[in-house]
C-alpha cells in the first residue's frame, strides 16, 4: 500500500490523524480502485516534474494566463496520458478530475476540444465527418462549440444565426447583434474550427437549429476566414480569465454542404431538405453537461473540505483560560464542525453518486448507439434526462456554497490568493449557469415526475430512481438514513400532489400552459426536483455503504448520515407545513442527531480529508497543505514581498511633504 | 425636482418605468434628503469629470491598481469634498457610500487613514497626541491600523507583539512568526505611521494589549525605520488587490514614551505603570467596524438589485409561443422575482435601519465623550454593543448572498467583468470576516440577551430594542408586519429559554463555562442573535413607513412586507419545532403572501431601483446601465477585443502543423 499511496508528512496535523478509526489508505483504495490510483500517481508524477506546471501564488495577466494554458495544454497532449478519450472513459474521468482540481482554465482548454467539440461531431455527424474527427483526435485542428448567443442561452430553440442554402453551399449570416455567438471557450484565439448551431433555411423555409462543423480560421496565419469576425469577451474572474471565451459573427460566410452534421437529416446538392429527430440532438447535449456537473460539484466540495478542515486544525483561537498555549484548534468548536463536516460528507456522497451515474450513463449510451428502440429505453431516456437535470443544479449549488463557507471558516487569511478558496469559488461559480441555467433545468425533472405520476402506470423506472414512489413514505423509526429516506419519500409525493393541485388551480383561472408551469415553481415544483435528486444521491450513497467492507462501514455511514440530516434539515419547514410531522420531535431529532454525528465524526475528519485530498502542488493552497504548516507557508508568501518600495513612493513622499509645507 | 435629480434615459426600461405607482424622484428626496442629494450630485459631477476616475472593464495588474488608487486618493483629498471627517458626519457617510460603491479599494485607502487611524488616536490618545492628529487631518502622514496578527484575529487578547519599557523608551519585538502584524491596509507601501497594538511589558510584568502611535517609515525615502520590516501579503481577489494589506515585524525597534496612546493609563519616565479601563478600548473599536457594516451591507444589496433587476427587464427568454418576438422579460417570471425582490427590500430596509442606528450611535458617542457615567448609559453601552454585534453579521451575510444570487440571476453574462457582479461579490466577501468574524460576533449579542433576561429586572432597553420582550409573542392576526413581529417576539423568547436550558444541561454535565457557550450555539444562541437583529431591522423599518407620506406608504410597506416574510420564512422550521404554530396555515400564509407581495411589487420594481441606483459611471456595469441597453454595452466591450491574434498564435500554428506532418 505504501508504494501506491505516499505517507503524509509529520507535523501539526499528526495528532489529528492519530485519532482515526480506520485505515485511510485502505479506504482510498476501496473508493478509487488501484488502477485509478496508479494512473493518477503517474499523471501527478509527470505534472509535478514538468516545470510548465509549477506555479506560485501570483496572478498572471490575461495574456500571460492564456499563454501558460496553451503551453500546459500542449504538455498534456505531449505526455499522452490518454490515447483515446472515449475508449478509456474511466481514465479520462481521472485525468479531467486532476486537471480540473489543478486549474479549470487548463481542463477547459483540453476538454472543449477533445470532448465537447469531438463528441458533438461524433454524435450528430455521419461517415462524411470521419476525416474531421480524425484531425480532431490527432490535434491537427482546434475545435470549439458555438450554441449560445448574446440574446439566447437557455432558449436555444430561438437562436438567430442563419445558415441559408444557396447554390450547393450554406451561407452564414448574423442578422442582428443578439444573434452573435458567444461564450465559446477556445474560440477567441485558438480555435481553427467550430461546431456552430444555426437555423437551417432551405428554399425560404426555416427548419430550425442544426449543427455545422465549420472551419473558422486559416491555420497558417490564424486570421479568421472571410465573412467571419471573431473576438474576445473581455476579462473574467478567476481561472476563467485563462479561458478564451470568444464571440463570432457571420457576414455571408460560405461553407460547403458536408459541414452540416447530418445524423438523421440532410440537404441535397439540389437543395432538398430531409427531415430528422432534431429534438433528440439537444437532449444529448444537455446530458453531456450534466455529466460533468457531478464531478465538478464533488471536486468543489473536496477542495473546500481539504483546505478548510486542515486549516481549522492548524488555527488555534480562544480557550478556557488566558494564554495562547491554552487556545484550541478551531476544528474543536461544534459550530465550525457544523459548517464543515456536511461539506466533507457532500464531497464523498456526490462522488459516489457520480460514479454510479456514469456507469448507468455508459450503459445507456451503448444501447442508444447500438440503435435500440424499445419502450424501456425510451423510459430510460426520460429518467436519465430527469435525473441529470436535477443533478447538475444540486451538485453545482452545493459546490459553490461549500467554497464560500470554507472561505469564511478560514477567517481573514481565507481570502488571500494564497489560500485559493475565494479564487476557487470564482472558478466554480459559472458552473451554476453554464451547460444550462440551474432553475430552468430543474423544471425538466419536475415536469417528468409529474407526468409520470399522472400517466397512472408503473411508478418504477429502469434505473430504479422512482421505485420509492410505490410507497407513500412516512415517519418511521430505525437508522438515520432509513428515517430520512422515509421523509423524502413523503416529501416527493407531497410536492407532486401540490404541483398537480397548483396546475389545476391555475388552469381553472384560464392560464396558458406556459404560465401554469411558471407559476407553480416556488416552494413547489422547484423543491420537488431538489427533493427527488437529494433522495437519489442519498439512496445510492447508502447502497455503497451497505456493500462496503466492515472496516469502513462505520465511518462511511457516519458521513452519509451527516449528508442525509443536513439536507433534510433544509426541508423541515415543508415537512411541517405539509403535515409529515408535528410537534418538536422529528425536527429536534434531525438537528440533534446531526450535531451528535458531527461530534462523533471529529476523530476521523482529517483522515477522511487525506483520502480525497489532491497532492499539495495541485491543491496549491498555503492553508491546505498536507503538512499542516499553514503559517509557515503564509509567511513564505508574505516574505516574497518584503520591503518592496512602491513605484509611486516618490510621488507620495512629495505629496506629503507639500501638505506639510502648505501649512506653514 | 428636475434640477436636483436627473431624468432617466428613454429606452427598453421605459415601459417598466411607466407602471410605477409613485413618483421616484419624490421618494428619493424623502429617503435621502435634499442636502444629501445635492452634496452627492456635486461629488458625482466632480468625479465624472476628472479623468483619473474614468475606467473601462479591464483589470489592472496589482501595481497598476495600487498606483491608480493612490492617484484617485490624492484627487479625493484635493477636491476637498469634506473639510472635517468628524464634524460633518452625514456628509462623510455620503462620501464613503459613493467611494465604496465606486471602488472599495479607494474607499479603503481613504478611510483607513482618515477614519480608522485617526479615530483610534482620537479616542484612546490624549492631549500629547494633538500634533499627530493634526498631521493626520492635514494628510502630512499616512496612517494604518495594526491589531490583527498572523495567529490572532478574533482573540485579540492574545496578540504576541511586545512593547517592553526600557530606559524611557519602548522596545518593540516580534517573538515568533505568529505575532507578525498583518492585514493592515495602507501598510504595505504607503503608510508612514501605524497604530500598533502590543503587550505592554513594564518591569517584567505583562499589562496586556495597549495601543501605540508609531512612525514606521522615513517619509523622505520610504524605507522602514530601523528594527521594522514591512511587506505585502500577496495578491487578493477583486478590488482588494488595490489595497495594500501589509505585514510588519519588529526587531528591537525603539520608540519614544509619548507614542503610548494613554487615555486612562500611562507609563512614567521612570517606568511606573498606571492602570486603565483597557477593555473599553476594545469595545469601541468593535463598534466602529460594526457601524460600517450596515452601510456596506446596504450597498451590496443595492448594487445587486440595481444590476440584476435592470438586466432582468432587458433580458427576454422563452415565451408562450415560438418566435423570439414572443419571448418575455425574465423579470416577469415569479421565480426571478422571488430571487430578486427580497434583495431590493433588503437594500431599503438595511439602509433605513442604518440611518437610525447612526443617529442613536451619535447620541451615544456624545454622551460618552461628555464623560457621563450613569447606569442608563451603561445599559445603553451594552445595547449598542449587542445590537451592532448582530447587525454586522446580518448586513454582511445578506449583502454577499445578494451579490451571489444576482450574479446567477443574470445567467452567463452575469459572470463577466463587464457585469461586475462576481467582482462585487469578491469585493464584499471579506466584510464577513473583517472587523470581527461574524459567528464570533453573534455570541456577544446572545450573551447580552440571555444575561439581560436572567438578571430579572427591566426587560426594556434605552434604545427600546428589547422592549418587545415585555410581551410573550404569539400567533396574531392583522397586517403582515404585525404578524411577523409577533412571530419574532415568540422566537426570541423561545431561543432565550432554549439557550438557558442548554446552559443548565451542560453545566450539570460539569462543562466549563467556555464549553457551555460553545456547545449552545447551533440552532440556539446563534439563531437567537439573528432573530433579535432581524426583528430590530424590521421594526425600525416599519417605524419609518408609519411616518412616511401617504404617497409612498403603499410601496414602502410592500417592500417591508417582503423583507419580513422572506426573513421569517427562514425560521419556519424553528417556529414549528418549538410549537409557535402547527399545521399548514402559518407557513402557507408566509410563503403565499410573500409570492403575492412580489407579484404586487412588480410594477414598481424598476422605479424602486432608480431611487437607489448610483450613477452609471459609479455602477460601471454593462448589464445595469440606466438606459437598459445591456446588449449594446456588452457588444461594445466585446468589440474592443475584435480579431486580436494571440501572441502565441505562431507557436500554436506550428504545433498543429507538426501534428499533421507526424501522421504522414
Amino acid at each position: 500500500m505504501s508504494d501506491l499511496i505516499a505517507d503524509l508528512p509529520k507535523g501539526p496535523l499528526t495528532p489529528f490523524r492519530e485519532t482515526a478509526t480506520f485505515d485511510w489508505k485502505a479506504l482510498k483504495v476501496h473508493l478509487e480502485g488501484e488502477e485509478s490510483i496508479k494512473f493518477k500517481n503517474e499523471v501527478y508524477a509527470v505534472l509535478s516534474r514538468d516545470p510548465i506546471f509549477a506555479r506560485d501564488f501570483s496572478r498572471p495577466s490575461t495574456d500571460e494566463y492564456r499563454e501558460i494554458n496553451h503551453k500546459r495544454w500542449k504538455a498534456v497532449l505531449e505526455h499522452q496520458f490518454i490515447d483515446d478519450f472515449f475508449a478509456e472513459l474511466e481514465r479520462t474521468q481521472d485525468l479531467l478530475e486532476i486537471l480540473e482540481t489543478y486549474d479549470q482554465g487548463l481542463s477547459g482548454r483540453y476538454a472543449l476540444h477533445a470532448n465537447v467539440f469531438f463528441s458533438a461531431i461524433l454524435t450528430i455527424g455521419t461517415e462524411r465527418h470521419a476525416e474531421i474527427l480524425e484531425k480532431t483526435r490527432n490535434n491537427e485542428i482546434v475545435g470549439c462549440f458555438c450554441l449560445t448567443e448574446v440574446s439566447h442561452g437557455s432558449n436555444t430553440a430561438e437562436i438567430g444565426t442563419l445558415a441559408t442554402f444557396d447554390k450547393g453551399e450554406f451561407v452564414f449570416t448574423t442578422p442582428h447583434d443578439g444573434a452573435i455567438k458567444c461564450w465559446a471557450g477556445n474560440l477567441a484565439q485558438s480555435a481553427t474550427h467550430a461546431v456552430v448551431f444555426a437555423r437551417l433555411i432551405v428554399g425560404g423555409k426555416d427548419h430550425g437549429p442544426h449543427a455545422f462543423a465549420l472551419q473558422v480560421r486559416d491555420p497558417n496565419n490564424y486570421r479568421s476566414l472571410p465573412g467571419i469576425t471573431i473576438g474576445d469577451m473581455g476579462t473574467k474572474p478567476g481561472v476563467w480569465d485563462g479561458v478564451e471565451n470568444g464571440w463570432m459573427s457571420f457576414s455571408n460566410h460560405r461553407a460547403p454542404l458536408w459541414t452540416l452534421l447530418n445524423k438523421g437529416c440532410d440537404v441535397t446538392e439540389s437543395g432538398e431538405y430531409k427531415s430528422a429527430y432534431s429534438s433528440s440532438r439537444e437532449r444529448q447535449s444537455v446530458s453531456l453537461g450534466s455529466l460533468s456537473a457531478g464531478r465538478i460539484g464533488a471536486n468543489a466540495c473536496r477542495l473546500a473540505a481539504t483546505i478548510a478542515i486542515r486549516y481549522s486544525c492548524a488555527r488555534h483561537q480562544f480557550g478556557e483560560k488566558p494564554g495562547s498555549d491554552n487556545e484550541r484548534a478551531v476544528i474543536t468548536y461544534p459550530l465550525q464542525r457544523h459548517r464543515l463536516f456536511p461539506i466533507l460528507a457532500q464531497a464523498y456522497v456526490i462522488r459516489l453518486y457520480q460514479s454510479k451515474l456514469m456507469n448507468h450513463f455508459r450503459e445507456y449510451m451503448m444501447r442508444m448507439v447500438g440503435g435500440e428502440k424499445s419502450p424501456e429505453l425510451a423510459e430510460l431516456s426520460k429518467e436519465v434526462h430527469g435525473l441529470s437535470s436535477c443533478t447538475k443544479p444540486l451538485a453545482t449549488w452545493m459546490g459553490v456554497a461549500a467554497l464560500g463557507e470554507a472561505r469564511t471558516c478560514c477567517g481573514g487569511h481565507g481570502f488571500l490568493q494564497s489560500s485559493r478558496l475565494n479564487n476557487l469559488r470564482d472558478d466554480f461559480d459559472p458552473s451554476q449557469t453554464f451547460e444550462g441555467e440551474n432553475n430552468v433545468l430543474l423544471q425538466q425533472t419536475s415536469n417528468w415526475l409529474v407526468a409520470k405520476k399522472a400517466a397512472g402506470g408503473d411508478l418504477k423506472s429502469p434505473m430504479g430512481t422512482t421505485d420509492f414512489l410505490v410507497d407513500g413514505g412516512a415517519l418511521v423509526d430505525g437508522p438515520v438514513v432509513r428515517r430520512v429516506l422515509g421523509a423524502y419519500t413523503w416529501l416527493v409525493h407531497h410536492l407532486i400532489a401540490k404541483t398537480e393541485m397548483r396546475h389545476k388551480e391555475l388552469k381553472a383561472q384560464g392560464k396558458s400552459s406556459f404560465d401554469v408551469k411558471n407559476e407553480s415553481q416556488i416552494y413547489t415544483a422547484h423543491t420537488l426536483s431538489i427533493a427527488y435528486g437529494e433522495r437519489v444521491m442519498l439512496s445510492w450513497a447508502q447502497a455503497f455503504v451497505d456493500d462496503a467492507p466492515i472496516a469502513f462501514k462505520s465511518v462511511l455511514q457516519r458521513l452519509v448520515n451527516i449528508f442525509a440530516l443536513d439536507r433534510i434539515e433544509k426541508h423541515l419547514s415543508t415537512l411541517y407545513i405539509g403535515g409529515f410531522c408535528s410537534g418538536g420531535s422529528f425536527g429536534e431529532w434531525v438537528r440533534n442527531t446531526l450535531i451528535d454525528e458531527e461530534t462523533l465524526l471529529a476523530p476521523d475528519a482529517i483522515s477522511l480529508v487525506d483520502v480525497i485530498a489532491p497532492p499539495d502542488f495541485v491543491l496549491n493552497s498555503a492553508l491546505g497543505s498536507s503538512d499542516g504548516r499553514a503559517y509557515e507557508h503564509l509567511m513564505a508568501e508574505f516574505r516574497r514581498h518584503t520591503d518592496k518600495r512602491t513605484p509611486f513612493w516618490g510621488d507620495l513622499a512629495t505629496f506629503l511633504h507639500h501638505k506639510q509645507q502648505s501649512k506653514l
